[in-house]
């Protein structure tokens, strides 16, 4: 199988680009690989760490490649195809990582339309780090990629980008871009959220206990929280754009934190043990 | 430094109880080391895995020990102790690994009264995983142990078991049991409410989307869920017993969520981007 594009051009060279360009290196692909950031050091790091060929600040550097892979937060997805559209050369396919699909898929197809087919894209992997110089190895294989076409999508750069992916290891899978996001609202952006409400919630308990409370905190408490840490511009992107999603998650999940707070309060013990019981077994089927 | 107590009798070898048999071995602690549980099989396994020097279903195998620790579901403590009570010899101290103390101690203090002093106490230290084959070493080195006196505790007892803990390898810190309780809804007992709650949640999400979420989630949502894996038994019990704090946390926990909603529902850019930095400073405190 030979490899799809001749030279790659990532905009935004942070955790997921920098590991996108990590993984295409060691899994040997023979084109050239450029990056795009508005931070300068970014793109050092990146020349540096000899993930990127080249990179610069300014999105003319697309010109000569034929696949532009929109790694940033998705927030300034519209500004950065603003940026880089009038650069575009003939044939050249766009595509992202981003963790929001739905409407943002068509608006980026609208922006693009008539100068280069959009294909948007979800690698299903990354940690709480940010930044290139935590680009991490291997990221991709075994992982699942979503690809979200829509009736406008251009089949031929679909299966290019199908093919990448599948050079990179990962297990690609069709979605819809509106399903995608009522998905990864529940498995995803509301457990992220919920991260962040339980470390504010202890936060806020240590000033009432009058005790540094994260100083009680085991291992548990930190596979917990662990995802706490990641990006919080990413996040308040994702939290914006796929708001509506993200709100009905919740309005379930408080329903359940409600129905937990009931058993309590009833000291029901039969009920209690149910519950675990049902949703350890339900935990237990993604244990690896 | 001398081994405190000459033979110790474990109630309940499950995870915590086994472990603390293993470590104690791993430790070279020279005594004897017994296990009274209502489940034969478990003290098979005990002294199949050399962790127990012998083992019953009976309670008066407690008569020969100087120490009995309690490692059972907090909601039988009371029950156990009924059970052991008459078998006790003169001058043996009874303890406990349990995650709940407030007034536990208090009630367990009273039935010992005039037979045994009783000192409270609680590893912090656990997995997910139940069941004395799972048993982990070295799981209590560096930990912390808290130890929970009220003013009825014997001082003498106290230090003995202040310092089989520390032969340990544990961070022994004294603690109101009252305020013990406070502080372990917060960082321990809300956590695995809601790891539980979220489950629950996603579980339904699935059926209203009709699609299996658990396909969907990676790695990030494994860590964050793990806890929901815990033994549904000792979670019942430490909801019940624990119950007015762990609703109060709770309370705390929803004002938290409701706050992030509220930005959400907003749209509130600069909000979310505030909530995750606070959110992710406080968190990488702990990170090790």
């Amino acid at each position: 199988m030979e490899w799809e594009f001749r030279e790659i051009c990532i905009f935004g060279l942070g955790l997921i680009g920098g590991s996108f360009a990590l993984n295409l290196k060691l899994k040997g692909y023979p084109g050239r690989i450029t990056a795009v950031d508005i931070d300068p050091s970014a793109i050092e790091k990146g020349i540096e760490m000899e993930l990127v060929d080249g990179g610069s600040i300014k999105p003319s550097l697309v010109e000569s490649a034929d696949l532009v892979v929109i790694a940033t937060p998705v927030g300034v997805y519209e500004k950065v195809i603003e940026g880089f559209k009038p650069y575009l050369s003939e044939g050249t396919v766009v595509t992202d990582l981003g963790s929001v699909k739905g409407s943002l898929v068509y608006r980026c197809e609208e922006l693009l339309s008539g100068k280069a087919p959009f294909v948007g894209g979800h690698p299903i992997a990354g940690t709480e780090k940010s930044g290139v110089e935590n680009a991490v190895e291997n990221l991709f294989d075994g992982a699942k990629f979503i690809v979200t076409p829509t009736e406008r999508t251009d089949r031929v750069a679909l299966e290019r980008v199908k093919g990448l992916w599948k050079r990179l290891g990962s297990e690609v899978i069709e979605m819809d871009p509106f399903h995608h996001d009522r998905v990864f609202a529940a498995v995803s952006h509301l457990p992220h959220v919920v991260a962040y409400s339980i470390v504010d919630a202890i936060s806020n308990l240590s000033l009432s206990l009058g005790t540094d409370l994260f100083k009680f905190t085991g291992g548990g408490f930190r596979d917990f929280t662990r995802i706490a840490m990641s990006d919080p511009v990413m996040w308040r992107d994702i939290c914006i754009e796929n708001r509506e999603n993200i709100l009905s998650s919740l309005r379930e999940f408080k329903r359940s934190i409600e129905r937990m707070e009931e058993l309590i309060k009833t000291a029901d013990g039969e009920g209690l043990k149910e519950f675990f019981e049902k949703t350890r077994e339900k935990r237990r089927v993604i244990e690896k």
